[in-house]
């Protein structure tokens, strides 16, 4: 099949590579009807994180089920399905309790950006749409599998409350999700931080009801004008560097917590100051499987359209120009076709 | 008046000072009854703070109101108070919230182990018992001034819940008193990880299920036997040095929170482990008014008797042997009396 490999920083191809075949019976094999450049894609594309040259790349997907192996009895070919990144049985104590990120038998999609991709525990991960979705509907059902997903884990872990207030420290696709997140649990004030255009408009358009384009110590001021003065009830830092973590703990209120999403790069945690003003830290992997059928019902039902964080759709053959465009910020997250 | 100084590291003398005055409309003079030592006064005691020479020390205590600002008109001389070690005015807005400790007018006590000490916001910190305690009943209250309230801040900052598990790392006072906080919350299992017998004694006395005296992996390794294969639902750290805080993310399950109320000295937080294992960090200083009714209430009722972690009394004059002692492990804790 084809699928997007990379062999160096800034070297993604598409290459032919083995379809992937079910090997033990909770497999599943899913052609990709849609897949995407995830920001953390981007680690190993800049050369911060280790490259296994060849290596098959892209974890998010949607898609239709091409077969299974035999302990999966709720898919069967045919079924459209939402593949979570992070594949779990949820079966175990640990998906019992909610936190399938962390499963026992945890397993993550690897050929997202591809023909065909493998779910490990396909009963336990995969969750299917009522029939085969109207193609508009696609990007946003995409977005589950991760992005969206993962936005809400960070409402989630910050703890964003009805009436409350919710500051967003990134304005990429994950950054808005959790915009849009923290709007639909109903937040009354939902403030964005963002220097970006573009992304303003979408945050807006998810429900922010200001935007912030000033960072360090002058935004964390207007952070807290918009506040009445004691700063952000909720903070969702959905970026994963020092400065995002520095920024969230800046405009968190005293006795809240800062949920966090981003695989964290050479941060810091400013330990003095949680411990002085009780902010707390919370969140990690989203345990996708955990808030799917709440959000693909928000998405069937129309009351949510993640999908807008895609700007950009390219072939599966142009994926290398997808990289490209997001590394440099012209696109905030691109959607590919196999 | 006598009061505890310090004047450099292991040397706490037992000096004649200015008493206390009224200077703002808020202040109140409160005659001590009874002071005592915290674990955190052993920070500048071992030259691990800096010292200000000559300064007063001791930040616990109750006793009798002498005197007050215009401004207080709840209190008056002769009524036996708490004295909570962080004070607040109990309006702004982080107190109405409930975070006392990050008070908009926070202030603390500075001569609690003297003849008299001075509350600064009188009205918004104070508590008063029913009339004047029992003697039997002063250890027990005086711990409200601090360490059992700061105990139940570690629980209530981990999530203890009815029917869950609770870990408690450090066996100093304060992780005693989280032993007993997490056990009167309702923990079906207490887990106390304390390598010293007499200390093992009180932690079971107050509640625990489980003592754990390894530590490191193996230490984790019976937390996790005891937790059903999974860890703590909720882990207390009590000690606030690195070693505790390793120790307390290595037992906690997937998708809990570590609540911490050491004043953290060197510790580097995990936060890869914090990210995959979706394991949070809560707590700090402990808003101590917001507990006060509640555990006032549990004290009077005879419900909990955390007076216990005091294994020492001293009169003043003999307080630098009370240092020595709680120092050289000798001593849990030790009441002073002026």
């Amino acid at each position: 099949m084809r699928a997007t490999t990379i062999h160096a920083p800034r070297d993604i191809r598409v290459s032919d590579v083995p379809e992937p075949t079910i090997t033990a019976p909770t497999d599943a094999v899913i052609k990709v009807t849609a897949g995407c450049i995830c920001g953390s894609d981007l680690w190993p594309y800049r050369g911060e994180n280790d490259i296994d040259a060849g290596a098959t790349i892209g974890h998010e997907c949607v898609g239709v089920v091409e077969e299974v192996g035999s302990e999966v009895t709720s898919f069967k070919p045919g079924d459209f399905v939402i593949v979570p990144f992070d594949h779990c049985d949820n079966t175990c104590a640990h998906c019992r309790a909610g936190m399938q990120a962390a499963c026992e038998n945890l397993g993550f999609t690897v050929s997202g950006q591809a023909e065909y991709a493998l779910v490990t525990q396909a009963e336990g991960s995969l969750v299917k749409t009522d029939g085969v979705p109207d193609a508009s509907l696609v990007p946003s059902l995409l977005t589950l599998s991760d992005v969206m997903a993962t936005g809400w884990h960070a409402a989630v872990a910050a703890g964003v409350r009805e009436g409350g207030t919710a500051v967003v420290v990134g304005d990429g696709a994950v950054g808005l999700c959790g915009v849009l997140a923290a709007a639909t649990m109903g937040a009354e004030k939902v403030i964005a931080m963002s220097r970006h255009e573009p992304r303003q408009a979408i945050a807006r358009q998810f429900g922010a009801t200001h935007v912030v384009a000033e960072r360090g110590k002058e935004g964390a001021e207007l952070v807290k004008e918009i506040t009445g003065g004691v700063g952000g009830d909720a903070v969702l830092e959905c970026v994963g560097n020092d400065a995002a973590m520095q920024q969230a703990f800046a405009v968190a209120r005293p006795g809240s917590t800062v949920g966090f999403v981003g695989v964290p790069h050479g941060v810091e945690l400013p330990i003095r100051r949680m411990f002085q003003k009780n902010i707390g830290l919370a969140g990690g992997m989203a345990p996708v499987r955990q808030y799917l059928p709440e959000l693909l019902k928000l998405v069937q039902d129309g009351a949510i359209n993640p999908g807008l964080v895609f700007d950009k759709t390219l072939p599966l053959d142009q994926v290398a120009e997808g990289y490209r465009a997001m590394d440099e910020r012209e696109a905030i997250k691109v959607l590919i076709q196999p």
